[in-house]
């Protein structure tokens, strides 16, 4: 009886240690999350070696460079014709994390308290996973605000293994490369000291700064043994970019860091101000671009010394405008957008939603477009923007609207309003484009759409919530981090019917 | 081979749940801590029976109503010639808790980035134990910024259980009364819209709100199982008090509440404004006393219904510096301390702290005493003052000064200065009074003081680091939580030579 077999193993717990115990020398520095003391505890990593896919199933992606798959954000990746079954026709399956609440419960936990409306970002932030997952080589890799990451096999659902390097929000996708995975690790939080340093001047206060243990975690993909670790002192919430062997990351304290992706050594670090929220790092052709808040701007940095080659605002960014969106970059063309020009209006707070096009090489902005007045949501309030065959596709919280814009003129194609979007707005995950259709998971659903008329083509309810989340589509399958802390598996076809299966 | 057991239940972690499973209905509210879905999971409440205390070893107090063990703040309690002799000898363990860091490692986890003298209380909240342990029955119970309660064997140093309610600091002493056990979680984060909110207008800013699940939750004292949880939005950082079947509590959106202990429902909730940090209430003839920040004052309220009978400063109290101490009282005295007087010296920030006693009556300021001005310290920087037999015994980070004080007159008896108090400052924690000598925790050590002269009859090193600690004793033991994450047990006599066993 599996019951009682547990209860027999981990009443090691129970272990007082004697004083000699832990005079030994620990080597230095010690993994937190391997703690040799308590091999048993809750934080310790697991592994299960009978977990990890057969050969024949390590298909997918071979690395994981950029939040939401890439630079450009669209994280949809074909399999061949003679790849294995299950991955051509799409799995199911729910992974519940350290935390899962039950995706039947239209009620995030803290409800009773902060009322749904506020209560739902909340559950994103503090609860389940913040954005989607990563998929690479038959494995999916979450990160979740439960402070754990997770590797999961892609065709079973099952745990490979659960590593919780220290005790903070991960809230990004985990990028994968060489047998590697790189966690960024954030607080959004901001302590006393830094409340009251922002009242004297807001450039001068850091997010997460004293406030748990930020950074970037190296893992072993393979097991999950902490490599290194890289500690900030703000808070290091946005996924880093991976390229040219480096990690680039922005931090709550203004900076931005290229560090050795091998070695964990710091390469550069250019000072910008502001602080860094969720807006992660794009790299393209030995650039990399950084939103910030606070001092909202878009910034073009030499990858390889951290020089900064230009800058670049929105008209109007909102104080964390810019600094939660990530910039998306295609063919020489930089998309960012901002909540914008904050105003009451019949006593209630609104906003705009401005997105804007800049010339990659030179920071000239190309089009800017407004998507429309709407009230104030808690918490993230821009959308991702997504590129792909000339085509700029963004959501807004601020309108619960997502819109097909031309990536040359800004001319919009089409305005498509999500249906139930829920009292906090839907908008803000980028949308996934796959084989002609168009992919959304906001609110509890996920639907698919005619990118060409902005037409729903099928949708499917999964319960829960959709943070920041991209459908990460591999083959027939969809995957998806929820808030509800579940890592989500369900097949294409059960979304769009008209999917067509390879044969 | 206990390795192999343990894989063995725990990879029933590898199931995927198909979709129906988790369509039943669940009871609500939903345990968060005994998710269904994941019953081995690593925040699912464990329970081992088999490491209750025998029926002969549930010796010491029968219940703990106050942060540091009472409204003086004294946690001491004798046992009687006839208890067992494991507790009048006293016992030496150490507990491992979820995040154990290793105890012979003077530095930090955060020392790399935030320097040692910073990392210390980053380590004391969000690592591991802020305060002190409750003993009640023979059975140890622990709050950890782990996120984690635990029910250890008083006498074994064996885990009775360990639950995670959910995702927040727990950085109090639990309650116990009638099999059940009180915890107060509470985030000392500000949210962004806070963090504008306080430099608009510093009494609107709310610490904890939409951070984390703050509030008090009500576990089965035998199993860890929760019963109730009352949410609040402000953080409950302090530790609640227990009289007349209420927990009194403030938080920080400036509430004062009583709860019943019973059910959890709220019976009043007295609005004073400020905000709480860790200054736990004390309840004393139908009356409780409560410290807040920002504005710094001392309340009196009716325990019945809430309403504010007087309230009294200290002058010149820092922004935190009321809010951060817990008022003592004995005899119709209340004694609190605070950091005031904020100055530059030589550029350098320093305050003074000053202590002052109150007729807990009427709140006419009977003393006032300064204990000297020293530099500025990171976090809590307060010391908790505690009152037994006219004195008062009270130390300061700021000096690292430990003072006895007449607590009618307000003179001072001696001054003594903390040894190896580190880079932090040491004297935060309350002293205990045991069978006429003084206890003291702070820094990584325990020492024992003559109370009428301040002379150091004895200490013992331990490791780690002790943030607001009172030691706890019950018959030959003396019990602590660290900074590291560690419960310890050691004999009272390995810190007192002169410490005579009851025969």
């Amino acid at each position: 009886m599996p019951i009682r077999r547990f209860r027999l193993a981990t009443s090691m717990l129970g272990l007082a240690v004697a004083s000699a115990a832990w005079a030994a020398p620990l080597s230095v520095p010690h993994d937190p999350g391997n703690n040799p003391l308590d091999p048993f505890g809750p934080f310790a990593t697991v592994y299960f070696p009978r977990n990890v896919p057969a050969p024949a199933d390590r298909v997918g992606p071979k690395r994981w460079t950029h939040a939401y798959g890439g630079p450009n954000h669209n994280a949809a990746f074909a399999v061949s014709a003679h790849a294995p079954a299950w991955i051509r026709k799409g799995v199911s399956w729910n992974f519940p994390e350290a935390r899962a609440w039950p995706l039947t419960d239209k009620r995030p936990f803290g409800a009773r308290i902060y009322g749904v409306k506020e209560a739902l970002p909340v559950q994103t932030q503090f609860y389940g996973n913040a954005l989607g997952v990563s998929v690479v080589g038959g494995v999916v890799y979450a990160e979740s605000d439960d402070t754990f990451a997770y590797a999961v096999n892609a065709r079973t659902g099952r745990l490979i293994w659960r590593a919780s390097p220290v005790g903070n929000n991960l809230m990004g996708n985990p990028l994968v490369n060489a047998n590697r995975v790189y966690l960024s690790a954030g607080s959004v939080s901001f302590n006393f000291a830094n409340v009251t340093l922002y009242a004297r001047d807001p450039h001068a206060a850091g997010r997460g700064k004293d406030i748990d243990y930020n950074g970037v975690y190296c893992l072993n993909a393979h097991n999950g043994k902490l490599l290194w670790y890289f500690p900030t002192a703000g808070d290091a919430m946005p996924t880093p970019a991976y390229a040219y062997g480096s990690l680039y990351i922005s931090t709550g304290d203004g900076n931005i860091y290229a560090i050795s992706a091998r070695t964990g050594h710091k390469r550069w670090v250019t000072h910008v101000g502001g602080i860094a929220n969720m807006s992660s790092p794009a790299a393209w052709h030995h650039r990399v671009f950084v939103s910030m808040s606070v001092i909202p701007d878009l910034y073009a940095l030499d990858a390889r010394t951290g020089r900064v080659l230009w800058k670049a605002s929105i008209p109007g960014a909102a104080n964390t405008g810019m600094g939660d969106v990530s910039p998306a970059v295609r063919h020489g063309i930089v998309v960012m957008d901002a909540v914008a020009d904050p105003r009451l209006v019949d006593g209630h707070p609104t906003l705009t939603t401005i997105v804007r096009a800049y010339n990659a090489r030179t920071g000239k902005v190309l089009w800017t477009h407004n998507m429309g007045r709407g009230h104030k949501v808690p918490a993230f309030k821009g959308g991702v923007p997504m590129i792909i065959h000339g085509m700029v596709y963004v959501g807004s919280p601020i309108t619960s609207d997502y819109e097909a814009i031309n990536a040359r003129t800004g001319h919009v194609a089409w305005t498509w309003h999500v249906p139930n979007a829920g009292p906090a707005g839907a908008g803000r995950g980028a949308p996934t484009y796959y084989q002609g259709v168009l992919y959304i998971s906001t609110g509890p659903d996920v639907y698919a759409l005619n990118p060409k008329t902005g037409q729903v083509l099928g949708h499917r309810h999964i319960g829960g919530r959709f943070g920041i989340v991209s459908p990460t589509i591999v083959g027939g399958t969809i995957y998806l981090g929820n808030s509800w802390d579940w890592i989500n598996a369900l097949p294409v076809k059960s979304v769009n019917p008209h999917f067509q299966v390879r044969p």
